[in-house]
């Protein structure tokens, strides 16, 4: 049996300005770090034992990360960071406060920006310091794509998928139990395909924050089951949550 | 002109304690978190800016990395772990408080096993649950000596040796600036290779603990200068401290 936890990370300080962060690098905020060291007491306690990670090239991601190792007691393994886990890139809305945005742009605007499957915020320009050229860590990547000026769901979908059939899947095969620590568009993309969800029905699966996302596989790699690691009280708020986001 | 920095973990739990450590993965103390970030701040105030890091197995050295690297905005950096640069071995003496193995086996003895060259404390059994082939991290690791009884410091110098000249010099060479965060002892191994210590000296050499130690080396890899990253009133201090340790 073969088992992927997935990890969306917890609130970071931008989450709680209420702004579009996207590939800018912010820190969790200290809720978010105590939502890891939840997630990581968690996965200790159901016996979880990995042999590799996975995370972003995001610290709000990599920190989560960090802190599930540091609970379990796991900090020694090998953790491989990758672009293609970061998340949905916002284009110039990236560090805009969500409502001023909406009051500018309309709701219904903001709304397909971020719920569509294909629609892509504004693009930024290769002059602008949020674009990723300008950023160091983008640069010397030998992969097209890796500096995106905006992405919809689509692209940050198009865009993990490879990696999860050149990289995980077999990391997986392997080694038997991985963790993805990442963010809630690349995540999308690995459960869409996992779980055969349709374009459409994927824009309303809100992934909750800092609850260990388990996929059992059997032996030829066929997924058996999937649940989140939390008491079934926690599981149902948390689904009611995720369906009311969708409402 | 090429940079490599080695940073010794700070305080760890069992330092406080006054315990043998060696192998066993004991974590930092609040005070050994807080010389990490000191050593954060210093290499990015001083305009460091790393390609690629090294530690070792150890979660006091990962750990020191990892905090180096929050507050340096590089947490994005790919990392490599490797049990080369584990601390020396020390036995059947690991856990052992060590006023109270001076009583037991003299104090002279003691002195041997700490500061000779080649003298080994006595080997754990394969039995032992501190032996480490019983420890998962080190099981599967197809490399001769990863799974040690006992070190004498020769022993750690000679693991460590063949990494530096087949990974860390290399890295350098290809990148220009590299971290290794690591122990007294794997970072002794570094010291003497690159400054021609002999094996008589290099045992008065005490690196002092969350200073980052700087080495820079001209286009053909000649070794120019080495310094401590520390005002020099700090220096002074930890000069003499390392003088008289030597006495």
């Amino acid at each position: 049996m073969y088992r992927l936890v997935l990890v969306r990370h917890g609130e970071s300080e931008w989450n709680k300005e209420n702004r579009f962060t996207g590939w800018t690098d912010v820190a969790l905020s200290d809720k978010g770090r105590e939502e890891a060291k939840e997630a990581g007491k968690k996965l200790l306690e159901a016996g979880f034992n990995f042999k590799y990670c996975y995370t972003s090239y995001l610290k709000r991601a990599i920190t989560t990360l960090n802190i599930i190792l540091e609970e379990m007691n796991l900090l020694w393994l090998p953790v491989e960071k990758t672009w293609r886990l970061n998340e949905k890139h916002y284009g110039t809305l990236q560090g805009l406060n969500k409502s001023e945005t909406a009051k500018q742009y309309g709701a219904d605007q903001v709304q397909l920006w971020r719920r569509s499957y294909d629609v892509r915020p504004p693009a930024l320009d290769e002059s602008d310091p949020r674009h990723p050229i300008n950023d160091p860590r983008y640069q010397g990547i030998n992969e097209p794509g890796c500096a995106p000026a905006t992405e919809a769901l689509k692209d940050t979908i198009e865009r993990i998928l490879p990696f999860w059939k050149s990289d995980i899947s077999k990391k997986l095969q392997q080694e038997g139990e991985v963790i993805v620590a990442a963010h809630g568009n690349s995540l999308r993309g690995i459960i869409k395909y996992l779980k055969n969800i349709s374009d459409t029905d994927i824009i309303s699966l809100n992934l909750p924050t800092g609850i260990p996302y388990v996929f059992e596989f059997d032996e030829n790699m066929k997924l058996v089951k999937d649940y989140f690691l939390a008491d079934e009280e926690t599981v149902k708020k948390l689904m009611e949550a995720v369906a009311n986001q969708g409402k």
